[in-house]
């Protein structure tokens, strides 16, 4: 009979994060991280398909967050403030607590290309996602995606910004502002009509 | 000596493209190509460094035509202006003659994920230099980053657009198209600041 252990994949993911940060990613073998816990490769295999795994389960979470609050957003909202209501709730995802737990991720994805390459593929198709779920809602083309992939690239800037060094604003305020400053731009642009 | 052929590449790309759409991508060789137009496989790697860059040169070009769009909008027009600037430059680099080639490539990339993988990767890498270049135009953050990422969305919404079976209209007036419908929905943008 498997035992349920309690916290056996936090620590995982901890003791994870910190082989990575240390000795390099494809340095670390599932079996060495269970071991830094006193856990089996077995229970790690139970608990993450892979050892890329520990470093993007996360992002699946924030893809069903962000989906929900899209989803959640007042009937009528236009597609921008469905974004925005729906950045909100991933605003809440990312409390300051989780700030350094993020920061030493995303150090342990800058210096793989192939990790970084699956982040931005993430990114993509939560934009996908994200204009699908627009679509639901009754926005049409190409609303949907121009919505979706403004929305997925405040939060992408947001993001790195709220991981600087340094950085005290919490990830909402730093939402908050980039998304303000899109309006702006869009505000200052004069030639939309004369592009064709 | 190496003697200059005229039009090889061009025959070469047209070759490529045919045996590509007909037989598959991975089953078509480099010598095949340059068989079919009755050049050498050496003739061919004088050319293009393997079979995927028959596919992905054109992209250099697209990528130098924005920025030359960039670097050459008028002195004090705004970043998304400076944008819908480079966007002008890139619609006359894809006429309405070069729609069913353009199609026909499309078709080889949809089948094949890898493909679709480079295309992506090179579209991110575009939002990137962009960005770059309005930094150097005096553009400041995120004001850069979003301003270029808005460009290559609305560049890639409406190229996939122009490619559609049945789609007259030309690049230039869908991409005018899609950028207006980008200002009108941050018009409709009620809740910026409330998103902190």
């Amino acid at each position: 009979m498997v035992r349920w252990q309690p916290g056996a994949p936090e620590r995982l993911q901890k003791a994870a994060l910190e082989l990575f940060a240390t000795r390099g990613f494809e340095q670390t073998t599932a079996a060495e991280i269970a071991q830094a816990v006193g856990l089996t490769e077995r229970t790690f295999f139970r608990h993450f398909s892979d050892k890329r795994e520990v470093l993007f389960q996360g992002q699946e979470l924030l893809a069903q967050t962000f989906l929900e609050g899209v989803a959640t957003a007042p009937p009528g909202a236009s597609p921008l403030d469905v974004v925005a209501h729906a950045l909100r709730s991933v605003s809440a995802f990312f409390p300051d607590e989780r700030r350094s737990h993020s920061r030493l991720r995303q150090s342990v994805i800058d210096r793989n290309p192939a990790l970084q390459e699956r982040e931005r593929h993430k990114l993509t198709t939560l934009a996908t996602t994200v204009a699908d779920a627009l679509r639901t809602r009754g926005v049409g083309e190409p609303a949907a995606t121009l919505a979706a992939e403004s929305g997925v690239t405040v939060f992408g800037i947001s993001f790195i910004q709220w991981l600087r060094e340094g950085e005290e604003r919490s990830l909402a305020s730093i939402i908050g502002e980039v998304f303000d400053e899109l309006l702006k731009l869009a505000g200052n642009a004069t030639v939309g009509r004369e592009v064709r």
